[in-house]
């Protein structure tokens, strides 16, 4: 069994991979104080990366007021287009390639001989199983987890840790760990499943909002604002099992169940399960373009981009204030 | 075609049946500045709703800074058990008597023969359909509709309104307008079904979280922090539809829709169906109480309670001082 480092001991980070998923990870990365090595085969990354992060910071300055200046982040930041120099030397490496399995097995599998076997490396992949991209790695495929952020990483704490057929269980702890110690929020997906639990959950939803757009219940922008405003708003503080557990009183989940299970049952029996053929797809592009009237695709990220800060500020400034205190990297 | 009442002509307000969703209607009336005459058919309610008002008012304070002291509310507010007295003079009624069809009808039949024709009747019924409701009422049906919120309405913004077979558009649109006007989100379930949007979205959410901790994938606390730390921060800010839209790039959920549409489908395909059965429940409970472990109801109940206040705040503070400025109850 391989001890991993120890998180203390945590100074410099490896982000394979520079595009959106990997230029956010650097920017957290470094907005918790670590060094961090940049690795892109495409030497002009090296500006988006530099232009995504004077972008990024101001946003992390609001929630993470320790957080320093972007030029002390930029410091301790470096690029190359050489794999092997990249990772030299670094405690965890973040990978963020494409989602091509090849190219995926092509570079752990190099990354696995460059690095210490005591470093944990884990992928980004949204959709490759971790037993796949880790079956041209050698003894080191045990350190391979999957660590897949919600997009984008410098700003959503969660992350899901997946270890494949050849991961060790140490290994995924020490993701699950590290990941919190530096002021994630990270859940164990025990088994290898497509889209997790977040995308799961996500794609549930939607199916049932798009079953109630189908079937003219409600447009789509009615349908959104009902999310938005009702249960969005509880379950950007509370999951639904809780919920339901405190909506049952003081006897809890157990006393909702009993009372409520049978009406549950003919609730998940009743819901839709609509196709999603081109005229489907036509009606909901239809209601979107309802829904946003006059404004800009540009005003709209901007409206949504200001709100989520705002809410993550709410939730998470002091937290993460807190974590980073404790953090080891920004001592450097 | 009945002319309903001009929404700056609303004075009064009678709140019908007082438990938790009536007495919450009245802090939000209250809080808008109307006057509120409060029927129940038991005297002692009078006393609990009073001291729901003198619970809630701090938090009002915080989300509508024009709302005024919880004395000059109370002041504006009076109470009776008798149906013909509470209703008398009211330009506007908000039902919330326990979920029993002939109780309701019943009411509502009374009501009906007490009101004006321009007065709107609104039911908070979470589980009975217009149709039914109005089955007793004479020519007054076409003024009944159902404006089912979400709990608690003096602090979720979402009110769902759906009229029955008998009930004018022009009700259900005044209704749409006056909740609006009042500073709550108002959509329109333009067909009775059972569980309108919002309850219908969350039972699909939590059929795949219960899947996903029935098959062993992740635990409870997983589930729920994968929704509270990820999407649920989303939702709380932009619905399923928008959301995806957005994150289409600027040719949107068109482009989306044709790239991703395959994988959707596939993911919906591969939802899961549980049946609720008792060893899934005992599951589920055993998995609620490791998340709680050692915290009690009440520290829960009060944790949420500040969180969900701190998102609502940020999120509709400013928004809801506009709507009160606007609003004609408040210049009494």
């Amino acid at each position: 069994m391989t001890n991993y480092r120890d998180y203390q001991s945590i100074r410099k980070i490896c982000v394979v991979g520079c595009g959106t998923i990997g230029a956010s990870w650097c920017a957290w990365f470094l907005s918790r104080g670590f060094f961090v090595r940049a690795f892109d085969v495409n030497a002009g990354q090296s500006v988006v990366l530099r232009a995504y992060l004077l972008h990024a910071w101001p946003s992390l300055q609001q929630i993470s007021a320790g957080c320093g200046t972007v030029d002390d982040a930029l410091a301790r930041l470096s690029f190359s287009t050489e794999l092997e120099d990249a990772v030299s030397g670094a405690d965890f490496v973040q990978e963020n390639l494409p989602e091509k399995l090849e190219l995926k097995q092509e570079v752990l599998r190099r990354l696995d001989a460059y690095l210490s076997a005591d470093v944990v490396i884990a992928s980004s992949t949204s959709g490759i199983r971790a037993t796949l991209l880790q079956a041209t790695m050698a003894v080191g495929a045990r350190r391979l987890v999957v660590g897949h952020p919600f997009n984008p990483p410098h700003l959503i704490p969660l992350v899901e840790v997946v270890g494949g057929d050849a991961t060790d269980r140490a290994a995924v702890d020490w993701a699950l760990g590290f990941y919190s110690f530096i002021g994630k929020v990270a859940v164990h997906v025990r088994k290898e499943i497509d889209g997790h639990l977040a995308t799961r959950l996500q794609m549930a939803l939607w199916r049932e909002a798009v079953h109630l757009i189908e079937t003219g219940v409600a447009s789509v922008a009615d349908v959104d604002a009902s999310v938005v405003h009702g249960p969005g708003l509880r379950w950007a503080v509370i999951g639904p099992a809780l919920s339901f557990h405190l909506a049952g009183g003081p006897s809890g989940l157990a006393q909702q169940l009993a009372h409520f299970g049978p009406s549950v049952q003919r609730w998940w029996d009743d819901l839709g399960a609509p196709r999603l053929t081109d005229a489907l797809a036509d009606q909901l592009v239809r209601g979107v373009d309802e829904e946003i009237g006059d404004r800009s695709f540009e005003q709209l990220v901007a409206e949504r981009d200001t709100a989520l800060l705002d809410v993550i500020k709410v939730r998470y400034a002091d937290a993460k204030a807190h974590v980073h205190a404790e953090s080891p990297g920004i001592q450097q």
